[in-house]
């Protein structure tokens, strides 16, 4: 446990740079096996998940507090990643009186200064901004942070127990994913640069959570233009083939710019 | 200046009572005279004007601050009130050069000691979270907060002089009603209980900020189904008198469910 005490320290000396009363959690989603998926990191010694999140130094602004808890989870820089919600409830951090942080913090065993600063810097009340962001999963390397032993991805059907609000704040982004889907196709960042009609339509049928009719999908989508076409998909017969298209940033970025979307 | 002092020995006493670092603010919509207005105060002997804003009592919930604030200066409560974003640049606090600034201090003019929490507390790097509220505005009665003389309604279209980032946040909140009122008519708020079909498509077409087609918006709303139509409003020769509507609150509620929407 010898790294967990030092990093107690880098910890503590870290508190009075951080601001105080907020922080970021990010819900990062991948998409795998025909499933839409959630980056969780499993504490060590408990069996309960979290969120990757961190604090916001004073001297960083708050969308660049979640881009580096981010990249330090995925390894991933510059992927699309949203603010979708604050969390101001008063309960929200009052887990004084749940196992898992009574096991943390025993977990942590700092020395008796540093134990007092963490222990009341975690036992502060906080307010949390979620984020979401959608990543290829196959791009990803999960990165467990100092206090956990496992970071993995988890499908957002069968989520394992997790800590305080967070399985309120993955819901909540749930929601926020399928109402952005209906303005713009976000979930292709999910998809690798080059995807056939029906993979795409797996991907938006997983975030929906219902079935969509081909045809009319595939008509949608290709009207809204931000599709290139490319090559057959060869692996059987040629006249069934599927094409493969890719996504075409530039046409995205106008209609980012109009804000204009299409309902399913 | 006697009540600004008395009230700067308050705030400075409710100081300890407050969440560090965070606040939030109030677009406050209201319609009249077919234009898209928001409430704002107008800072004694300053030329410039604030959104209405409040502080967190650590005993308080986000939701409930920004309540408070909403009735505290509308007299209004249980209205159409909703966060929509949360703006943490690290800039966006760092009003220390600014002249409105340096004036409200000078302003205050509180005791040495008084003065050193107040000014500390100010001169925080602030977070705050934007809630957008929808209002009647027949039916709110304006009043102005203790360092505001001043508190009206100010056309969206032609907006005055605001303090830091308040013109940010009030174009984030058009943005955000826009995007809304493609999924649910929360517009509906604005207008008297009982409206014509061209009150509603003004409405519409002062907060989207573009003229849309009469028979298109008729046909689109009603199918939406939660209007109910009630007699006609008698003003001239019986056949032309446009139908009265009101607003059904159950479908509503179950559109709000459905998340359904439609587009313009």
């Amino acid at each position: 446990m010898a790294d967990i005490e030092s990093q107690i320290k880098i910890l503590k000396d870290l508190i009075p740079k951080f601001l105080p009363g907020h922080s970021v959690d990010c819900v990062i989603f991948g998409y795998e096996d025909k499933e839409l998926k959630v980056l969780l990191l499993n504490w060590k010694q408990m069996d309960i998940w979290a969120l990757p999140g961190g604090f916001i130094f004073k001297d960083e602004s708050m969308d660049d507090a979640a881009q580096r808890v981010l990249e330090e989870r995925t390894g991933l820089s510059s992927i699309f990643l949203k603010q979708f919600h604050t969390f101001g409830k008063i309960q929200r951090s009052d887990h004084s009186q749940q196992e898992h942080h009574k096991k943390i913090m025993a977990l942590m065993k700092p020395s008796k200064q540093d134990r007092k600063i963490v222990i009341d810097w975690f036992d502060h009340r906080f307010i949390t901004t979620g984020y979401f962001a959608l990543t290829d999963i196959r791009k990803a390397t999960p990165r467990p942070d100092f206090l956990s032993e496992k970071c993995e991805w988890k499908s957002v059907s069968e989520l394992p127990e997790l800590i305080i609000d967070h399985a309120e704040i993955i819901q909540q982004a749930m929601h926020q994913l399928k109402i952005q889907l209906n303005y713009l196709p976000i979930g292709i960042s999910l998809l690798p640069e080059k995807f056939t009609m029906i993979d795409l339509q797996k991907l938006y049928e997983a975030i929906l959570g219902r079935p969509l009719e081909r045809s009319n999908f595939q008509r949608k989508i290709l009207k809204l233009g931000f599709l290139d076409r490319h090559e057959k998909l060869m692996s059987g017969a040629a006249n069934k083939a599927p094409y493969l298209y890719s996504f075409n940033s530039t046409k995205y970025e106008e209609l980012l710019e109009e804000g204009i979307g299409f309902r399913y």
